[in-house]
């Protein structure tokens, strides 16, 4: 008996989901919801209906979890709760800040239902929190670090493409060596911002744009790039098309800390994506499965990863993974 | 209310475990067992009692957790069954192989007590089979490489002091640098053992023992050495104090896997440890906080670190570790 998947929301997360459930023989997709007119879309698994998101909001849709592939700032905080009072769910909400009013509103609308709501899965928040956990709990006298990249920052592209003038734009984040370097040493370094990330720009100017003013906007733009070395270089739509068209990311959870007088530990995390969709639907997709697993198990309310134990995300039974695994 | 924590066994691991504890505020020592006679031992925590294991077999200590700090071939797989009958404990039990048969032994126990046995904790099994299982939860159609150094491995030291005319030795596991580049590479290569690690020996020989035939032996000891190409340096016994009384270790769990046609991802978890049983011994505490708090919270029976979520191990609340690690 396969777990029964849907996916609601079709952009660049719900295409990765799809294709990690294809990785996964205890699962299967069996619809994907949306808010566009069905028709209009089309998937690429064989003999899946896209249904309406109305459908979805009558509770009565025959899937074991739904996972929600919806934006953080104005979808997920409507949708996770919404759904949560009637399926099994996982979404992957990216607002740090607003993680705790998320998780209460979730954690009251499952715990109403019954079913369990996975809020904050991918990988940050997601693989790296579970990492920044498990290194403090171990070594609670050191300090963790977060970077990010090399990878494409697609809030950063808007951003930038946002700019008058600007037709196209891709912004990648650059951690910075001599910083990963200094952290890795155990030395445990003070950094600023901007010693950390480095910020670089393709940007495809609109003809006759005033390409100086463009960059100045950019490396001017508060919260953004006012605290980074930003570099910019333009080019054109053929060369935006070919060299940056795909969505690679990733980053290191670094800590190192002391056990006693002069004895250090350094943990390191790192992930190099390829697709940042594709490897964030693949988390998304083993806590699915952890969804399902600890709602047959008796258990309700919202969740993080930071409350699943591990086994509850492999396909693999708890015997195979203490004879193979551990 | 600190939580209440024994240990049994005071060699490397039980100081490694005691330092531990220095560093976490909910935790206490408050007592060290030992089968030596108590009077005998001097410990490195002030006011604290050395008792006999006799005392602790009777399941009236007044402690939350005992950590079991023995040997894997002969002392745990009686010792963590015994005391799991009276106590929550937690031990590192390391022979893969015997692990399942460790396991069904202390669940036994420990449901008949209602207590909490954790098993097998550290970071080789521990930590590096936490990251195994999720790397292989989220790419499932991937492979996982475990390279191990540069380390003192004991067992290996062990072997190369039983050969006659060795006074002392010490052996360094060191992962291949090419092994390891073709892995995170993401090209999933067939790497044969001694493509993997080298072996390097430190050598203080008897006077007047036969070097060649010593470094003969240790290089064609089957299982230990026979496999690996090695290299043996013979050196004084100053050289031997002075360069080599650490216990450093570390070593990376490396997994790359696909998520569609061509689409490549690479995770990797990696340690470096100055001191391979202070970091064992910080695992464990927080192995020894889980098993108190899932007790705490009605469970009972055998437990791996695949079956304790990461929140569990933090003695951050889980409110906290939402707004702040997340």
């Amino acid at each position: 008996m396969r777990i029964k998947i849907g996916i609601l929301g079709y952009g660049n997360l719900g295409r990765g989901v799809e294709a990690a459930i294809k990785m996964n023989d205890d699962m299967k997709l069996v619809a994907v919801y949306t808010r566009r007119s069905p028709e209009s879309l089309t998937i690429r698994t064989d003999g899946v209906p896209v249904r309406s998101v109305a459908e979805l909001e009558k509770g009565t849709e025959d899937i074991d979890v739904l996972v929600i592939c919806g934006g953080s700032a104005t979808d997920l905080p409507d949708m996770t709760p919404k759904f949560a009072a009637m399926y099994n769910v996982v979404d992957s909400f990216d607002t740090h800040a607003n993680i705790p009013t998320h998780f209460a509103r979730v954690d009251a609308a499952a715990k109403g239902s019954g079913k369990i709501g996975v809020i904050s899965a991918g990988w940050d928040p997601g693989m790296f929190s579970i990492n920044r956990v498990y290194a403090n709990a171990i070594l609670p006298c050191g300090q963790a670090y977060t970077f990010w990249g090399k990878g494409v920052s697609q809030g950063h592209s808007d951003a930038v493409r946002r700019i008058e003038g600007v037709k196209d734009a891709r912004q990648y984040t650059i951690p910075v060596e001599k910083a990963l370097d200094a952290v890795r040493s155990g030395s445990n370094p003070e950094l600023t911002t901007r010693e950390k990330h480095t910020r670089e720009c393709f940007v495809v100017a609109e003809d006759g744009a005033d390409k100086a003013a463009i960059e100045n906007a950019i490396k001017t733009m508060p919260n953004y790039f006012s605290d980074y070395d930003t570099t910019v270089h333009f080019i054109t739509e053929e060369e935006m098309k070919r060299d940056h068209s795909g969505l690679p990311h990733g980053g290191s959870v670094i800590h190192s800390g002391t056990t006693s007088d002069g004895v250090k530990h350094v943990i390191e995390y790192s992930l190099k994506l390829d697709s940042n969709p594709e490897f964030t639907g693949s988390v998304l997709i083993a806590c699915a499965r952890a969804a399902y697993r600890m709602n047959r198990d008796g258990m309700a309310g919202a969740k993080t990863v930071l409350d699943i134990a591990p086994a509850y995300m492999s396909s693999i039974s708890p015997k195979e993974l203490r004879a193979h695994f551990l």
